[in-house]
């Protein structure tokens, strides 16, 4: 049989064809473009590509590789027999190191020592620091797990929650009694129902004055008004990879408050990242030439 | 006997005050401050203050415990018959904890995603992150063992080098041939006759195009105009918390230059530095109380 894979560009192509046999057809093709004739096998996504351009695919795709990890609002779009799988191994540990990288900046002075650089200023406060801090990390999923293994070695007290209880992870609805005894909260969870709006004001209230939160998932589980009211009298400051709205539009007050450090949503975009997604795509293309279904199938 | 222990500021007697016996008597008392009438068992320097001020101490003072861990210069200055300690466990930890600021920072687009911040921009572009990189750690004493241990975690490839070979850790005289794998480089060694001027033009062009330098031992290890030089045509970029001069004089090219974070000598310098000061301290006092030699002398 030949399979036909659509790639989004056509750097792909080349990365990929020389680990493909001649049974697989390889085509530059994204989302809108004209329609090819006969059918498409497999269709991997442009990165961070808006899920509404799925709705263009019936008919003509039979599966969809996502380059992201996160699939909400996909299922919408996805026109009925077409299959969606997400980049689950791709992203975790970019978006992890982010986290380390918020938290450590925070903790040693950016963005005052940035603007101290770009003002040729030689200033040295004591910043906080981050060995010895009580880290209460949100999460024991796929980030989280990359999370714990990369802040084991800063000697940090490292608390961790998941949705149900189990072994030495805390429940979420131990949450009341262990943020007050948090120097630094990680968020690192899906966006779901349960937890929408989950950072209020009540979370925020019980946090030690000067507590540093961090959201490496999704802006929509920071209530940012509560956020925002909480950073402007310090009693928290916050370092965003993500937040609700993106992008953040000008003159939002996360982008110049004392105590808020904003990276514009960079998390598992590292330069690395084909090495990473090229063999995930290599292995959905063996399963499909053995007539096995792709994995990590989210939507179907 | 009664121990009389001079500190350098009240805050500091008050934390040590409950934790030491009534036979020990705390002064607050700074080189350069009127002389007191007899000895001073025990000198606990201020914090990065100029070891010039020890000039004053003879026939006064018989200890000094400095709060840092470098003490080149002292010798010259130190009177005979006083000894001299260095702080060691206090800031090994925090000085690796700023390595790793300085590599993520850097790795992850700053200082630009912080101009970004000032000026309200979403600019997404990718970043080269750290995992995967290839990482050179030149040191494996206590600064390089706390940055190994940090590290181990970011899924990197890690290679050590100390003055010489042992087990899996490569001797000095290999840098040449280990320079050209090596996407980042941290520097964790004293400064030496030695160390003195090591990565210069020739130790600079052997790293890959782009490679990052990051200094968190001692300024005078780099050749700084050779570093400018490399920095200036993309070659090599720094990420320097030490840097020949110190501070860096306004209009530096590395304040400014694209491929150059710079932080004033933050090093070990964080909040929680008391917790491990204290406890030093008073290790100390113990050990004169009970007529013992204090440990970690460095000049006698």
């Amino acid at each position: 049989m030949t399979l036909r894979v659509a790639l989004p560009d056509a750097a792909m192509v080349a990365r990929l064809a020389p680990a493909v046999s001649k049974d697989v057809d390889l085509v530059v093709w994204r989302p809108g473009d004209p329609p090819l004739d006969g059918v498409i096998d497999l269709l991997v996504m442009p990165y961070t590509v808006a899920y509404d351009t799925l709705q263009s695919l019936g008919g003509q795709v039979r599966h969809v590789q996502s380059q992201s990890l996160g699939y909400n609002g996909a299922e919408q779009f996805l026109p009925p027999g077409v299959t969606l799988s997400n980049a689950i191994g791709v992203h975790e540990g970019p978006t992890a190191e982010m986290a380390m990288t918020l938290i450590l900046a925070s903790q040693r002075g950016w963005p005052d020592v940035g603007r101290n650089q770009d003002s040729q200023k030689w200033d040295r406060p004591m910043w906080p620091g981050l060995i010895g801090q009580r880290v209460l990390l949100i999460g024991v999923g796929g980030i989280g797990r990359e999370f714990a293994q990369r802040i084991a070695g800063f000697t940090v007290e490292l608390t961790r929650v998941a949705r149900t209880a189990r072994d030495d992870i805390h429940g979420i609805d131990e949450l009341p009694a262990l943020l007050p005894a948090a120097d630094i909260v990680v968020l690192a969870i899906p966006l779901t129902d349960e937890t929408r709006g989950l950072v209020d004001s009540a979370f925020l209230d019980r946090l030690p004055h000067g507590a540093l939160l961090v959201n490496v998932s999704r802006g929509l589980i920071v209530d940012t008004d509560a956020l925002v009211a909480h950073v402007r009298t310090g009693a928290v400051r916050a370092a965003l990879d993500v937040m609700d709205p993106e992008p953040l539009p000008d003159g939002h007050p996360l982008w110049s408050l004392p105590g808020s450090l904003i990276s514009p949503h960079l998390g598992g975009a590292v330069q690395s990242m084909n090495t990473r997604v090229d063999p995930l795509v290599l292995s959905q293309i063996d399963l499909l030439l053995r007539g096995e279904r792709p994995k990590n199938i989210v939507i179907e």
